[in-house]
């Protein structure tokens, strides 16, 4: 007999599947798909989107949620989960009119565009009139959701659920007093990597290899992913089995397709370390934006630019990378992967400097939903805060304002996750080292399987199924994001690293 | 305001996007999705497949036809052609009672996989009450849909609208006789190509750039299209803008990669020279398998195993082959892509012998469809027409009745369209050499463009808008399948070539 249940467990499966394709197209944009076919793959794009978005916001759906809600205490732990996160994008998208979110979505397909094009031509005024109309009408979403204290909190709040404006804004404060001053110290130190020791030429199809050794070293399972070249580099999940890395290569510098592919195969871990049982829901997936970013985060700073690590895997690295690297000792690679000092382009930045830019764009993104900045002030804005955070700013708005697709795409919200990445990611850094008995031995005993093993049990595991900051809790005893770990941590490698 | 017209237009639209993603998917299991995710992706292909299912055969799309279809003689010819096709489609699922045509589906799939153990193990009874089932529901379905004269016709009008066993009979009786014919003289010649002169190492990512050579030289358009690896060589088309191509590679032997991408290579110029007015539409397709057949066979033999393209090309050829072909000229390359010998494997098969493996089939399923075959007495039926045909017969039934999958798939009537492909192309090379006043000299000074653009407008342009014999009267000015060009041009090559 069909119960509702296993109705509503096959209605939801049919949605994943519509998801599958849609991921699968956009993977394929990003690696390779000829441009010639482009502009009809976005209409088929558009055609399973709308298809997508009927079923989450169907009638169907609504009668499925009001019959389980009816009897919420009687379900079995997963389908509750399920039934929450199912009513949240029901109530996310029904709260919004049709029309009005259809006309956002033609909006920010536009304005993705024509930033790019801004950008090309360094000239914000082409982009200042979609962006304003992009603010408004997040302020008029903001409305129709509704929150608490201020609208940034329900923008905030479908990336990072349960955390608010105000958890960041000490928890930034914090961060933010300390990382200019370990910055300031760092370049009154005297010492300097020798960075450009790292810039040799490795040939493409070397680096490939690299990085597929890379990968398998964290413990990717290429018989569930795939690796492949990209332009911007990022991890897709097509379907339990099918979860795929992408990255790009630098042909004079390692350090680019390395580190990006150790970040992606933090993000693939996760996904590949989600509890099968949740396979064709929802909740296969991260508990927010800010425990992904962890994730990546932990492999690419925590583990990959450690010198535990390669006290380890330093000796294949260069085996691998084929001659031409014997004067690159273990202690000056280490160091020049460790290079801090502040940068223009957050993409580029360091595992330090990031953060500022970080609190730039939250400051600015806040008073725009607010309205306490106007977006014709914007790009001064940014070079003032520029310079007050990174003690230098843009000459050109391409370098500054128009940096990131986030804002053109109707993404306010976002930026904070990546900060809270790195201050979840040291939670876990501590909590670990606390249960494994120092986490150090363990990387230079290349035992990474008692790592993954832990990050697989602690935080991978659930999924969706919980909240972020109950995943927190779970992995550290702590329910909040912290700052005194990432700052402990950052001491612990900086400190000695530059002899402050 | 929206038109009946329109609104139809945008219906079949959105079919063509759910079939985007459907070969998206296809093409992505064969080129490297990971085996863990391929479960899934089935059932994700499924889904998509009962949306595609559901809108071809709605009561929507009935009333859309049903309103065209009165004020017929009112259409414009491309919205003719759309009615009459998507009419076809609806009659020929319509006319099967939906739980019949979802266990022949359910049939097919299972059926492939005991196939591939099958063959296997070489075991054609585990594959047998499989095959029987099949052939029974086959029957049936032949008797739903109608037929004229016997019910394979019902069978072979979806691959090849408008030809009937009574076209084909005759013409392949004419083919056979000359076929063993000649066979029987080259054997009898004591001329045998020095083939082993070919057999030589030439690493995968060489002869990857050898075939991205060979595409490009037949005038393949890169910017609409890619090139993959993959185990069982297909081209696909994802959209007008992406039309793809793959091929295997054989590291000893460059004629499989080579010969591979000029086939799959003509079928994809054939999808990039269909009228773009005919994008996303059913229209945008070949005229027929055969009509589609004839192009890849075009390429690959009439002129990719021609004297005078290589005499153009082979230098070329030689000089990407990167040393060690010093030895091997012209004539021994030509005499070595020319080795006419029977063989028990039919996609091995020279151009010559390769329609002997089709009449074999071609007899065997009408007989199975008709009744006067019993799948039990299949496999000792195979060894005998082999015999018959080729002169020899397989020891084992995986090279025997168990190579192909079509049966397994259910695609009864399918196989005589792989020589109707041939024929076709033998006809299009004489319309061709008439109009172009010699097709030697033009291939012999690379003008290939010539070449395309001929078979463009007479053969490529119209898509589906017209039935096969009717692109061949066009293109001819024939207006049936005709043996003797087929004869005439293999006359003329091996004549010459074998001294016969």
């Amino acid at each position: 007999m069909e119960t509702t249940e296993s109705k509503f467990g096959e209605y939801v499966r049919r949605i994943q599947h519509f998801q599958e394709a849609l991921s699968l197209m956009a993977w394929d944009l990003r690696t390779g798909a000829p441009k010639n076919g482009v502009e009809a793959r976005a209409e088929a794009i558009g055609t399973l989107s709308d298809e997508v978005f009927a079923l989450v916001t169907s009638e169907r759906m609504g009668e499925f949620l009001t019959d389980l809600e009816s009897r919420f205490d009687g379900l079995d732990s997963k389908t509750a989960a399920l039934v929450r996160e199912c009513r949240r994008e029901f109530d996310r998208y029904r709260k919004i009119p049709r029309d009005r979110y259809r006309a956002f979505v033609v909006l920010t397909a536009r304005a993705e565009s024509v930033w790019e094009e801004a950008r090309d031509r360094d000239d914000f005024a082409l982009f200042r009139p979609y962006l304003e109309e992009i603010v408004a009408m997040t302020r008029e979403f903001a409305e129709y959701w509704g929150y608490e204290k201020e609208p940034y909190d329900a923008l905030l709040d479908p990336y990072e659920p349960g955390v608010r404006t105000a958890d960041i804004d000490p928890l930034f404060a914090e961060l933010k007093a300390e990382t200019v001053r370990l910055v300031e110290a760092i370049a009154d130190s005297g010492h300097r990597p020798n960075a450009a020791a790292l810039i040799r030429p490795v040939t493409r199809e070397t680096q490939r290899e690299v990085c597929r050794w890379a990968l398998e070293t964290i413990g990717y399972d290429f018989s569930g992913g795939r690796l492949d070249d990209t332009a911007h580099p990022f991890q897709i999940t097509l379907n339990p089995g099918d979860v795929r890395v992408t990255t790009r290569y630098d042909e004079r510098d390692i350090r680019t397709a390395l580190f990006s592919v150790l970040h992606e195969g933090g993000h693939a871990l996760y996904e590949q370390g989600i509890d099968k049982e949740l396979a064709g829901t929802p909740l296969y997936a991260g508990a927010s934006l800010g425990i992904h970013e962890s994730q990546s985060r932990f492999w690419e700073n925590v583990v990959g630019r450690s010198r535990a690590f390669w006290q380890r895997y330093y000796g294949e690295l260069r085996d691998r990378l084929g001659g031409g690297w014997d004067d690159v000792d273990l202690e000056t690679f280490y160091a020049g992967i460790n290079d801090i000092r502040p940068s223009l382009i957050r993409t580029e930045a360091d595992e330090v400097t990031y953060n500022l830019h970080i609190f730039l764009r939250y400051d600015l993104e806040r008073a725009l939903v607010s309205g306490a900045l106007a977006v014709r002030d914007l790009p001064g804005a940014w070079r003032e805060k520029s310079r007050e955070l990174l003690g230098i700013e843009p000459s050109r708005d391409a370098e500054g304002v128009l940096q990131d697709v986030h804002w053109a795409s109707g993404s306010f919200g976002y930026f904070p996750t990546y900060t809270l990445g790195n201050v979840y990611a040291a939670q876990f850094r501590e909590a670990l080292d606390r249960d494994l008995g120092g986490l150090d031995p363990v990387l230079a005993a290349g035992d990474l399987a008692r790592v993954r093993g832990w990050l697989r049990e602690r935080v991978h595991r659930p999924g969706k199924q919980l909240a972020p900051l109950d995943v927190l809790a779970r992995a550290t005893g702590v329910d909040h994001p912290a700052a005194e770990p990432l700052v402990r941590y950052w001491r612990g490698k900086f400190v000695p690293l530059y002899r402050l």
